[in-house]
């Protein structure tokens, strides 16, 4: 049975970016809203995708010397007051318990908005000699961050995510790990998930609640708006001091150890979404898509091809995710748009010619080319196709990057570049003054994103004050 | 340098069992008491574990042809009420959030304490015709219920599992699931974790609240307690009529899905260390211990024992988890201490005189056992060894839980066994009145454990009054 059964179309981009990004996420198969305000059903295409994230991170963070641990999911109240700047942050939006059962709590707990005020604790009781340092943990979890709006997987009162907690005997060993760390961020969204990002430091105003420095990577969303990707933090000794923790050091004297964390988190997922999809749906980055290669049978009613391509899948297992879609009660066009929506990345279609030609099509999801590949070269090819897909991938998000990135010389230039290009980074000279920062955002409507480690000056003069400014810094329209 | 540091010791679990446990949950680095009420800090060492055997456990349950999902950590409070007998067995066990920031909420949330309200909501957005049917999924994550007294992975207010959820089109399917995932845990305790566990179904009043039937494992531990190590619940369509969740038939009438849930989560890990744990501290079942092999130079600076050392431990990371500890601050006595603390299941010496004979000994953590190997076989002899280790755990708690496990025809032989016994199981016949099922505990202090599949009549009346009774049940003071 063939029927006729079309594929919902969803929202164009460019009419409507936001519902168009909706569309994707509920099209696609990967998130549900939820009967929870503010959190979502996550299907099993949504976790499949994040279980890939997940464990090409863990690869990663393994091969650096990572450990994983499991901490509560609760902090008391007493212990998240402990660092004055992190609970001021965090406060107004985390979850309270104040009862277990029906009594009241002599105590309320916090949903952990972020673990570093448990890592503390936990520090205390396993750091005692130089011996005992470095401490790299990592822990996969979620955490709960009370938002007032909320959109699938970039804002989400529940978010998944890895919080890495690191101690180190000196300053300098604690910087080094945030700066490795954030390469090693970079360099997962550039090489796995094909996002190019910009690395750099966030300004004082913008950096995470308690810490001395924050470094981010920034990616550039097809909207123009540009999503903080992930976070690399440098603590300094605030929090040991704060939470009494101290080493014996090489010289017998009583030290105080110094700190990082760094995270990233299903939002990611969103970054994904809005850096490669289109208007057919979804589009996956080879090596983190649940599903690599669709083999889509033509006329299968017909002699040798549910054989055929049976053992095309059988071959292809071997070397990656497939999956054959024989369903009879869907037409091959409606399989196409369906895979399409879901952003697989190659699909292998195969029919009676194509078996008597001893061939198969191969269409790449990124750009619709269509290779006739012949059936006893699938091994070679369909990996080199996968990696095709991951450059010319790549390259495109970075060719859109280079052609919206605009340079502001003046507060005017600012004004108008931010109102007339349709989004996009905006480098500009900033003398390092908040004032003119907050009056950025006032008059342009743009935060900053980041101090960029490659600096490339455009003057040297503040944009918005006029005043002498070294750094040249990207800004933007955020998620 | 060469210390004389000792591993501290530990209890003696024939003094005091419940010390000997929380010793070693300890001293082998599982976790630590955390500054949480009744939650753990998961050392990596226990995080490792608990990894391992998520592994093996995801594998078993996508070969049964069931997918990860993500909910939410929260239930709104009318979400749970919706099911009376399941609100009515958690409602005084839940953690409540009331304020999410500075606001109080308008409805509380509850942390779930297992999620059946949540994948049934979620349901109804997936559910709608026979086709959509079975829906077979899992979820990895953490739930919370409040208990009053806690032990590290017993019984912990946090603790870590998978809950499966399934949906079916008839009764018969659920019930069949319900047996399918029990016996891939039954497998799964005996094959992975070597721990040989009885299949049966829990009495009326042992059953999960608001499920039909309760399937369960029970293991015994070292001091004769039983231990419930994984559950599966048939129920009906109760909770889908709750929550009006219907589908169209093959038939084309509206019908009502037929659930399923079932769990396993870390208090397995407790039912690891009272298994095989003994007086010199952990030992893990080697297909999940997180270091399956320790080599200890000998004579660490005598010529060619470094360099030999590791060409071995570069060898066996080709086939298995294996470290190297060379660290010269410790001595080779110390360290054999050590990794005996820590359970893992073969250590390999190799010194001076093995080197010249081509041979390094191996010894079994199981049973002492010495092994000396020539070193051109290890690549055969280790993967062997660890097997062995497998079995000879597995069968030393076989015949431990055989040797133990008592009969009783009467209440006087019953209440006299369970005095006199140092624990065990107890098969007794039982008429199936709960009425007997609470006096039995009362004056034996034991409960039902479960009603085995395997029935083995003692004889045709009940133990405590003494009508007829069919059941064979087994009976015991249990975690």
């Amino acid at each position: 049975m063939t029927t006729k059964k079309r594929v919902e179309s969803i929202t164009d981009m460019d009419v409507d970016f936001s519902k168009w990004y909706t569309d994707v996420v509920l099209k696609a198969q990967l998130a549900a809203y939820s009967g929870v305000r503010g959190c979502m059903y996550i299907h099993p295409y949504g976790t499949a995708l994040w279980e890939n994230i997940r464990t090409e991170l863990d690869i990663r963070f393994r091969a650096t010397g990572h450990e994983n641990v499991m901490l509560p999911m609760f902090i008391p109240e007493s212990l998240l007051q402990k660092e004055a700047d992190h609970v001021e942050g965090f406060a107004p939006e985390v979850a309270w318990v104040t009862h277990g059962g029906n009594e009241k709590l002599t105590e309320r707990l916090c949903v952990r908005p972020t673990s570093e005020a448990l890592f503390c604790d936990y520090y205390k009781g396993v750091i005692h000699s130089y011996r005992d340092l470095p401490k790299l943990y990592n822990q996969w979890c979620s955490v709960v961050r009370w938002e007032k709006t909320t959109r699938p997987f970039l804002r989400t009162a529940e978010f998944y995510w890895q919080e890495g907690h690191t101690m180190h005997e000196t300053a300098e060993d604690a910087m080094e790990e945030t700066e490795r760390m954030l390469n090693v961020y970079a360099e997962f969204c550039e090489k796995v998930l094909a996002i190019p990002v910009i690395k750099g430091r966030k300004t004082e105003k913008e950096k995470f609640a308690g810490a001395v420095a924050t470094y981010t990577i920034e990616a550039l969303m097809h909207d123009g708006k540009a999503l903080q990707a992930g976070t690399s933090h440098y603590f300094g000794d605030g929090f040991a001091r704060a939470f009494d923790i101290t080493f014996t050091g090489r010289d017998g004297t009583i030290k105080t150890p110094h700190q990082t964390s760094w995270g990233m988190s299903t939002r990611i997922i969103g970054g994904i979404i809005m850096t490669h999809g289109d208007n057919s749906g979804l589009v996956l980055p080879p090596i983190v898509a649940p599903i690599q290669v669709v083999i889509i049978p033509i006329a299968q009613n017909k002699p040798d091809v549910m054989e055929t391509t049976e053992k095309i899948r059988e071959r292809l297992a071997k070397i990656c995710r497939v999956i054959l879609d024989n369903d009879d009660a869907n037409s091959p066009g409606w399989k196409f748009s369906e895979y399409e929506m879901k952003g697989v990345p190659l699909r292998v279609e195969c029919g009676p010619r194509d078996i008597e030609k001893g061939t198969c099509v191969v269409v790449r999801r990124d750009n619709g080319e269509k290779i006739t590949v012949n059936m006893d070269c699938l091994e070679e090819q369909i990996p080199a196709l996968l990696q095709a897909v991951h450059e010319g991938l790549f390259l495109k998000a970075l060719k859109r990057r280079e052609e919206t990135t605009g340079s502001a010389a003046s507060m005017s230039e600012m004004v108008s570049l931010a109102a007339d290009i349709k989004g996009g980074l905006l480098k500009a000279m900033w003398c390092g003054d908040e004032a003119c920062e907050i009056k950025l955002k006032e008059e342009a409507g743009v935060t900053s994103r980041c101090i960029p480690f490659e600096q490339m000056p455009i003057s040297d003069v503040c944009v918005c004050c006029g005043k002498p400014a070294e750094q040249m810094l990207y800004w933007g329209k955020a998620y």
